[in-house]
Formats: structure tokens, C-alpha cells, sequence
């Protein structure tokens, strides 16, 4: 079925800007990535929380149709990120990470949920990355994302992912750390070796690169008036992207993943207008369209 | 007439990148620009050169159809810059610039070149940019570059060039250095209301930011699979901009400048990809063509 599970986290963060700060407001790269994908298709979210994860947080993915019987609520604290932007808006700089009830979390998917067709591993330990597709019975399209840490200290779990996977998504700086090269060109390349049929490269506030043993296509971002907390754009680009290729029920063509690219890029420039998911979990359909044809305007010659 | 007058440095210059070091080669903006331009249209140069230099190196323009009756070559030493890349290839640090003959330089047009409709005004002291901007009689378009040293040190002078210029073409750390914001979206908006119709902010190789009153044009830059010298990179995609919108004798329509800004940046990806002005020399029309065909493949949905 053209249904999209996620794995990733359900959190709590504390964020620092130049425009403010936030205290335990709703996050989480599996939030992110529901309420964005959710617009085009059905998500079932697979994550654990807490005993102080807020029951209106739940209903939040519950209202935008997401299916949360694979949340587990289990005793202990809900994963919580402290994390800064400086001048840079680009890059967080983490304060602290308090895995909590994430450390000992051991996903079990149920009959129902093995049988999904699209498969988003959000940023996690790549060892629950591999139970994860260990327990998917034959997905049409498998996409991962990771970060500095597990490139740090679990390169051969990552790299095991990656083997596997039909698609990662992966920020401009970790792409560089992953490969050691010097620029998003050479490290597409380098990850296409890897094994992936294709690749996006997210750069921020400049937009990506999505590479495929085909070609590239690169794009600027969104630019938005005003940024307030880029915390979740890039779980939110990976739900629009994954969105519209269930939608569309899309294999990995670069033609489509090119509209998929636009999609997921259109839909981050919301979730940077506020802070954590306040802008996105009111976004409206016609919100998206809206903004999607004004970035056509400026990207097209 | 629908030429090109362009005043500049035209210099030796000292270069240090991760892909090695060449010493007092040719460079300047003079040079980089009129080489670009002159590819589409009739180029007039302004400049000042010492001793030094060398024959040939005017030959080089000369030999490009480059009107080369405004050089002046006066006694002393030829404008020297010396300048390291490093991880960032974005960002020259300059290690040292000697001024010598461009201490003393007082451009005077001739009147052939006071009748140029098109002018271009590269990063030099913006009094000197003043002088030149007097001469000229009724221009069609006047474009003109800077750089952090002039917004430093005589900033009212270069607020009096900005106010009269059709077009500002910028480095992204400089527009929000001149305008004191936090993003080029912002900076590009800021810039307009100094007086222009229209402003490029240019963010190395995340491309550029186009922004006109009627709204903005964003493009990422042409990926090479090696950047070997990112100097004068910027004043190439003037070159290739003005030689547009000269040779198709263009005022500055949206339309017209999204097309003119598609071909500085295909131009600047040839200058990248060795130390000065050494691939850009040896360019063809084919080249060009073939490049820019690619850069539409790479940008286009």
C-alpha cells in the first residue's frame, strides 16, 4: 500500500535564535516529518515518548490523519535537544542531548506496518535504523537521513544503512564529514558509490543538490522574509518529498524525484517561519500551493 | 552605440588556494570583465597598468576586439593583489595590496568612450567610480561592483555611486555588511530602496539572488567538478551579464535581466576552473552554448 512509515524521534526541544527561545516545545525529526508528509498521504509513525509527552501532542498527528498505534508510551522522560543558532542559521549548535527514554527504544512493527511501501528512517542510531528495515517486508522506496554523531561513532551501522537505503537525505556539512571531500558535487558522487539510487544534499537557506547516477539538480531554497527557528526544515523537506512520491505512488525517476525535491523544499520554508512546529501544523493545502507557485516564479528563467 | 565602456583594475595578482599557488599572474576586474564581455559585444577599457606590464597582456584583450586606447601605462609598478583561499573557497582573505600606479590614476574619457550606452563601473575607489560616472553622457544602463574596503572606509562616496547606478552587483558578506541585515533577501530589499532598479547579490557557489522592484530571481551557481581559483569569478559574471544585455540591447526588464544574470553565471563557472584568467582566455562560443545547456538540464524542473 502507497502508505508511508516513519521512524525517528518524538522530542522535546529547547532552541535558542537570534529571534528568541523556546522551552520544551513539541519536536522531533518524526513530527517534523508526519506533519508535512500528512498533507499528501497516509503516515504511520512509529517512535516512544515518555510519561510527560503531552497527550495534545499526540492528537496533533492524530488530526492530521497520521497513524500513532505504533507511538509506545513507556515510563521515563521523553527525548529532549538543547540547541543554539548563533549567527549562522544554517548550522545548531547542540547545548545537550538527553536521550531518555529513546536509549533503550527497540521499534517492533506491526503486521500492518511491515507492509508499508514508503519507508522513512529519520535521524537515528543506524543499529534502529537496520531493525527497522530488517522488519519491512518489500518497500517500493527506502530513504534515510543521519547526522555528525552517528558519522562520529557508528560509521559501520551508517554505512550499513546507506548500503541499503534507495535514497538519503543528508545536510551539506555531514555530507562533506561522510565522504571526505570538499564540496556537495564530489560527496554525491562519493554517496551514490555508497549505494543509493539518489541523494539530496540539503543546503540550508541555498537550497539542495539531489544527484542520481543520471545527473543533478540543484535549487535555491524558499527564501522567507524572515527566519525564526530553522530546527526541522530538513525533516520537514524529507516529509514533502516522500509525501508527494507516495502521492504519486513514484518510483525514483529524476523527473519525479525533481517535483518531490519541490515539494519538500516548498513545504521547509514554512516550518523556518516560526518556532519548532507552530507554523507547519496549521498549514493548509492551499497555503502550499500558493507558496509553490510563488518559488516557481523565482526559479524559473 | 550599444558598447561597453568598463573601468577597473587590470593587475598582477599573488593567489594561494587548496589546489596550489601562482604568483603575479594577470588578473584584475578590468581584465576578467572585458575578457567575459567581449564575447558578446564591443568592450572599451579604462585602466591604469605600470611598467611592468607585460605586452602581451594587453594583447590578450586586443586580440578579443577589446578597445584597449583607454590602458594608460604610466611610470611605477603595476596594481599588485596577493590573496589566500582556504576552506572556504566563498572568501578571499587578502594578504596584501599594493595600489602603486592606481594610486595616482584620474581616468579621462575620450569622447568616443563618453558615448558608450552601456557602463560598468567594477569594485575600485567609488570616487574614482564618480569620475568616470560624470564623464559619460547618457548612458543606457550604468552597473557597478564594490567590496567591504570602500564600505569601510568611504562609504558616503560609495552610497553616492549606489544611488545613481541602474544595477549593483554584490558579494552576500558585503550586502549585509553595507546594509546591516542578516540575510540577502533582506540586504537585496535594503539596496533597492538606496536607489537602484535592481541589485545581484552573488553567493559564490551557491549562486546568486536577482531582486528587482517587481520581485526576485534565485539561482544556484553551476556545479564544476573542481574549483581551482575562485578569483575574479564575480567580475566575470558582470562581463557576462553586461555582454548580455548589450548585445541584445536590452534596458533592465525582469525578463531580460534573468537572462543576462543566466549568463554571467554560466561564464563565472569557466573562470573557476583554473588559477586567473587561464580558462576564460581560451573560451569559445561553443563552450559557452554547450555549458549553458548543461546549466539549464541541472536547474530545470
Amino acid at each position: 500500500m502507497s502508505d508511508i512509515l516513519v521512524v525517528g524521534s518524538l522530542a522535546y526541544d529547547t532552541i535558542s535564535t537570534p529571534s528568541g527561545r523556546a522551552d520544551r516545545i513539541l519536536g522531533g525529526s518524526a513530527n517534523y516529518f508526519s506533519v508535512a508528509a500528512s498533507q499528501f498521504a497516509q503516515v504511520h509513525v512509529i517512535g516512544v515518548v515518555g510519561q510527560d509527552y503531552d497527550e495534545a501532542d499526540i492528537r496533533l498527528l492524530a488530526d492530521k490523519g497520521v497513524d500513532v498505534t505504533g507511538m509506545q508510551r513507556v515510563s521515563g522522560k521523553t527525548f529532549h535537544w538543547e540547541g543554539s543558532y548563533k549567527g549562522d542559521l544554517n548550522e545548531a549548535v547542540t547545548i545537550e542531548t538527553a536521550l531518555n527514554v529513546f536509549a533503550d527504544f527497540d521499534p517492533q512493527l506491526s503486521e500492518a506496518h511491515k507492509k508499508c511501501d514508503y519507508v522513512f528512517l529519520a535521524n537515528i542510531d543506524p543499529d534502529l535504523q537496520i531493525s527497522v528495515l530488517n522488519q519491512v517486508k518489500s518497500p517500493k522506496l527506502v530513504a534515510s537521513d543521519t547526522m555528525n554523531l552517528w558519522i562520529d561513532i557508528k560509521k559501520n551501522s551508517l554505512l550499513k544503512v546507506i548500503e541499503r537505503v534507495d535514497l538519503l537525505t543528508i545536510n551539506e556539512n555531514e555530507s562533506k564529514l561522510l565522504t571526505r571531500t570538499t564540496n556537495a558535487i564530489a560527496a554525491s558522487k562519493e554517496i551514490l558509490r555508497m549505494g543509493p539510487k539518489a541523494v539530496v544534499i540539503k543546503r540550508g537557506e541555498y537550497g539542495f543538490v539531489m544527484a542520481t547516477h543520471e545527473g543533478y539538480f540543484i535549487l535555491p531554497a524558499m527564501p522567507v522574509p524572515e527566519v525564526i527557528d530553522p530546527t526541522g526544515a530538513g525533516d520537514t523537506f524529507a516529509g514533502g518529498l516522500m509525501g508527494y512520491l507516495a502521492k504519486t505512488n513514484q518510483s525514483l525517476s529524476t523527473e519525479k524525484l525533481k517535483q518531490a525535491c519541490l515539494s519538500g523544499t516548498v513545504m521547509a520554508s514554512f516550518t523556518i517561519q516560526d518556532f519548532g512546529l507552530n507554523r507547519l501544523r496549521s498549514l493548509t493545502a492551499s497555503d502550499f500551493e500558493t507558496r509553490k507557485q510563488e518559488f516557481l516564479k523565482v526559479i524559473t528563467l
